[in-house]
């Protein structure tokens, strides 16, 4: 069994971003699936048009996509991809479109085809905050989730994806600063890499 | 120089307390600074009397208290305790009063007298998530907070005390379950600890 | 032309529910729409077939349905409805599924068909504090979005449906008390009845 | 009986600022109580400038200030100020300091001295959510809180003063737009006039 892990380039004037940095620490093979790492850009189509030639080349059974969800506060495991592109700020080459179709003529919206309540409940197994979220938003997470589904759908059938939102990391909330008593929720590099390969281990449970 | 460092035992239902945990994890040494570790318990009155005769027995030169702040998302180093005893919840002896004095007779607060300014800095210099907190509420923890400020201030002249507030454990959370997208901001354990060990270096710092 | 708007009986403890009390009080005309009004049980199903009977005697050109988000500070205009049953409460006849369709063999979720950006517009345009969400959760108000969406889609072509969720009323919020600085967010009844006379003017609008 | 009750103006770049509208709309008379209506500028040292010649000029016996705490869903009635500015962001005189007092030499804090129980009660009963805050942050809000206490300690024996938190106004969130599905919490002024007089009237009977 093959799985291919993309995460994403920084953007939103972060210096760095958590889905590659915890991607790019994954293991070679998780419960015995191989496990294939990849970088894609931050920006709306783009990001699917990289996940494709992958996929040609790899031939993965599962594409697993990882994104940074600055405020929240654990590990959500996406349930749907919605067919819209709303971005309130702009993408890393500067398109910012509002209410736009992400496939035009597409469904209006995919469950996801990876377990989402078994690698939620792994993940919380292993003492790391998770659950189901019902919205990527909009932005280029939800483009991804929605994306890689229809393609699948349309193109390669028999694989499936999924998506999973993670907070910042540490280091990105220290750098802000400031005094408030709140701050921004965050998690720590090793918790992430760990929450994925619990859901990697879900996933792989229920494929066999 | 001698540091008496407290953590609680658990309260509210919960089966851990961030705060004795991390406390005992701590090192003897710290910047050259001998550790003495407390656990008190979470009740009025008693708290202070447990201090008390550690502060006796051991006679440190400061007491940094630390207490667990469910829903804060980063360490948070408070500046005052308030003459109040207002509490939401029943403290582990029962006690639940309302507008009630600390101290009576007290002033009707103190400002902590550790350097929170160069604690938090310290704390984000090693990429952790920390900030000035101004209030620490009107539960144990400010109860604490206000009582050991006062005890210093018209028993034993010449020694410093604080109060750190630090997040949920991600054990916590995770055990909490449930599917919102959100869930309470949690932090490892050992951040917690690598914190504690830099907001007491930058105390010790100030001393010299 | 005709507007059928429901709202919902109280339910999870709470005395009133604002939505079956702000459609109450709408006018019985809105910019020369006749306004239907209409309470629905918060019940999995039983919600469903009271919008079909209504609908059926009514013969409305739109279906506007209207809920509680408590904890929402603001109007909310939905813009999806998922095929997804997953309540965190029970509804009111003790129901309580998780990840259970809410029209088995449906698409997977449906846009609303009404101009939901304009809605929103046209509400912030009377100073009242609206957006757009992308979520309506998977408890009863999800499963009206979807519902009434598939319903139109597969029996009763040309008709259009939306979704609105709404805060809490203020005295919702005060009688729960409590000396927390912050508090669950609330909008005032009169201003309720006027965004959604607004929502409406936007519909009726985009119809012409 | 005469109560200054004081507004400021606004600040951090919002066209409005809630407390000095809530202050001009408040009756001559409220539960026999004289009122008097003060603007104050959002200043360090030059809003308390302000309020001492209108002290001089009308010897109230009370002296409540309102300011607005953008974020916040209730009323909150403030317990404590705190000697300390720390300001996030510049005042409109451009004065940003940090961990200064507000009064060199004064006491850590001062409890305020209207009947903060009663009155968020008051406010309550109204149907209005409120609650007692223990934190007036470090900016002029809690400037005036601490330093009207100050004031009075020193030279005006016997008056009392009070300091009133209130959110947003729901013109000040509808500017802002945007899609975000929560949005920051906001207050209707007719509710946040009512709720002004809720208060002082907690404050008269327990005058007499």
């Amino acid at each position: 069994m093959k799985i291919l892990v993309t995460g994403f380039e920084p953007f939103g004037g972060e210096a760095v971003n958590p889905s590659i940095e915890t991607v790019n620490r994954l293991p070679d093979q998780i419960a015995g699936a191989r496990i294939i790492r990849l970088e894609i850009p931050t920006v709306r189509g783009k990001s699917l048009q990289v996940i494709e030639e992958a996929l040609r080349r790899h031939d993965p059974d599962v594409i697993l996509c990882v994104g940074q969800a600055g405020g929240r506060a654990q590990i959500s495991v996406e349930r749907v991809g919605i067919n819209v592109d709303d971005f309130s700020i702009p993408d890393n080459e500067g398109n910012q479109v509002t209410d736009q179709p992400v496939c035009p003529g597409g469904p209006d919206a995919y469950f996801v085809t990876v377990p989402i309540r078994a690698m939620a409940e792994r993940i919380r197994a292993r003492k790391i905050p998770a659950g189901i979220s019902n919205t990527a938003g909009t932005f280029v997470c939800n483009h991804v989730t929605y994306g890689v589904c229809h393609m699948i759908a349309t193109k390669y059938p028999g694989k499936r994806s999924g998506f999973i939102h993670i907070p910042f990391l540490p280091e990105q909330v220290a750098e802000k600063g400031g005094t408030s008593q709140a701050g921004a929720p965050s998690m720590s590099g090793e918790m992430m890499v760990e929450a994925m390969c619990a859901a990697i281990e879900a996933i792989v449970d229920t494929s066999q």
